[in-house]
């Protein structure tokens, strides 16, 4: 079996699972409480806090421990939203190929009333650093943008933009869901005031994540109730997952450079592998962007069977973004580069892991070209194109 | 080491922490992709949503999983809130002694133009029915109250006020999160709309929880983005965590009666052995609580010093909910019973576990009894009162 769907989520590492099953029976304590068993759950806590910071340049107060990348991205959006609202400002600039938990919270906002500019993210998936700047009005309150593409992995010029937002005073918040651990960042460095993750992208569990906040941002709840988390983050913490995290996000980072090295050599020779199968073409900037991800759309398929093909051929990948699999619509993220609908239907992410082999790469270059041959083999779209009834696009 | 803060969080079963191990290596796919091994993990998922509904005699896809109790709390008030103004109902009843991630949502939303009444809950902590009927209106959206107090235990008539509810045809939710497997519940028979629930109160994971609404009630999102729980809270889901916690409930649920037969003997005995100290008295009702469950005030001392000799003496205990310990106002709960500030602050919740013995309870009454007496040694207020200077009021 060859796990090529790691942007959907990781397999946890070793560490983080030990850590795991050590602080279930060991800090199973409310960190909240004030007898020893209490205090030192409370310790663990306020380590993993210090881990995650130092990982990103932050200080640990700027950490907000969440339930994951989605609430994150809740919380820092709707924070900006009552902030600006509070001066008058209601307008926020966002990209049309966010993830959903940034897109829906903007539809809800544009709801209540805030006016909402998406900004074209052009072919190859990447937002111009100067259309930031001519879409920054007086009444601008945020600009949210992903650090990296969750589909398409195309890296975005976070810095570039947030030195625009911070020269312009607006609010600068960043989707790293997909980015941490696998590209550099720093917080101070890349001009950040919001930033979001998620454990289970970067071999951590699932159900934590957290929220960096400059300390000068002045968070508004989501979850509502006790003083935790300096009262901005309701609920019993979940020191065990918290710690897992900080332990799995301690080792990424560590391994980032050498990993890197390794995914880009694997992502390039794939990429050299799929363009050979006619027809085809890569989605997102060959260059920038991540280094575990590769996405093709193959004129005159369906992206679905496609991936169960592949799945009986062990290889397991996905069409789009996990947490819309199951919909008809094709992805958002296809549209907003400009691919027309018959082309974004059959699309495939293969999402590489660190310890992908050369093997590996090959035999899912012959199996993606077998499937694909196989499946035009009966397809009606591929006749007509064949045929000459439709025009090929690419 | 004796553990009598179960109110505040529970030791993970084995059970439970067994299967957050094997899950954590064998259930890590993403239940929403579409290849074998995310569809093993959704299976695990589904089965999980089998297993807590049934416990709660609700149907499967009546539950919604959650980051725990906070989040379901708040999840529920918001949705009925907004069924509710689309209406023009904007009237919410509840009690003064709700948890705070209850009375904080409640907080805001009469920021926002909701009226909120909250019932009197009596000396011995618990609502009366006729009181919730006289106080619904023709524009009431919601009744929330607890099924279980979380500091004084006291448990409230539900089932009434279901059925009252039900017959005004106003939403009822309640807050479960400490009664969950310590009494039994039914949402049918007990005419529950909407009920929130933490695993990590009964021996399940921390950040794990979930909210039962019935299929009638339309919920709205706390947490916006992709498709997962019916389209009702985004973000992956946390299958080993869900898992673990439909484990725990489930395990938790089948020793309820025996668990329950012990833990009322052992708390009427602790009950009788504290009344034997001067100057003290139990809060709430005494045999409408939850069987683990002892609060007391002694008067002429602190609280916290209180539990920070218990430490020393190796019991773990509270002054009351965990997530306020660190204030220093009396609890919200302890007021709402009546009791005044100075009383109030010399409170004391032990909340014990099911593998609690006759010597331990023993233990704890002979340490408190001289906790209690070394306080007061050196207590100014303790002084006045023994002077004169001031009446005693237990």
């Amino acid at each position: 079996m060859i796990y090529a769907d790691n942007a959907a989520t990781t397999r946890m590492s070793e560490t983080a699972i030990n850590t795991m099953t050590e602080l279930m029976r060991d800090a199973w304590g409310n960190p909240s409480s004030l007898y020893a068993h209490g205090q030192n759950a409370k310790e663990v806590l306020e380590k993993a806090r210090e881990d995650v910071a130092a990982v990103i340049g932050a200080e640990p107060r700027e950490i907000i421990f969440t339930s994951g990348g989605s609430e994150a991205d809740n919380q820092a959006i709707r924070s900006a939203a009552e902030l600006g609202r509070k001066k008058g400002k209601t307008h926020i600039i966002s990209t049309a190929f966010e993830h959903h938990a940034v897109l829906h919270t903007l539809e809800k906002l544009k709801a209540e009333g805030f006016d909402i500019t998406l900004l074209d993210v052009h072919e190859n998936g990447i937002v111009l650093p100067e259309e930031v700047e001519a879409a920054i009005r007086e009444d601008t309150c945020l600009v949210t943008i992903m650090t990296a593409n969750n589909e398409i992995g195309s890296i975005q010029p976070i810095r570039e933009i947030g030195a625009i937002c911070r020269k312009k005073n607006v609010l600068f918040h960043t989707d790293a869901v997909q980015a941490m651990v696998h590209i550099p960042l720093n917080v101070v460095d890349d001009n950040i005031d919001m930033l979001s993750a998620s454990a289970h992208k970067f071999h951590g569990p699932k159900g934590v994540g957290f929220l960096y906040a400059k300390k000068n941002v002045r968070l508004s709840n989501l979850i509502e109730g006790g003083e935790q988390e300096r009262g901005k983050r309701a609920g019993t913490e979940n020191v065990p997952g918290i710690a897992a995290m900080a332990a799995a996000l301690k080792e990424a980072n560590e391994k980032m450079d050498e990993n890197a090295v390794h995914l880009i050599k694997m992502r390039d020779r794939l990429i050299a592998g799929l363009k050979e199968i006619p027809h085809s073409a890569l989605n997102g900037d060959p260059v920038r962007r991540l280094p575990g991800n590769v996405n093709f759309c193959f004129e005159g398929i369906e992206g679905e069977s496609l991936l169960l093909l592949l799945d009986d051929k062990g290889i397991q990948a996905s069409s789009g973004s996990a947490c819309t699999s199951g919909s008809l619509d094709p992805s958002h993220v296809l549209l907003a580069i400009g691919r027309v609908h018959d082309v974004a239907h059959g699309s495939l992410r293969l999402s590489i892991g660190e310890n992908v082999t050369e093997e590996e790469i090959d035999y899912m270059i012959k199996s993606v070209g077998e499937v694909v041959e196989y499946l035009r083999g009966f397809s009606p779209l591929w006749r007509d194109l064949m045929e000459g009834k439709k025009e090929f696009i690419l």
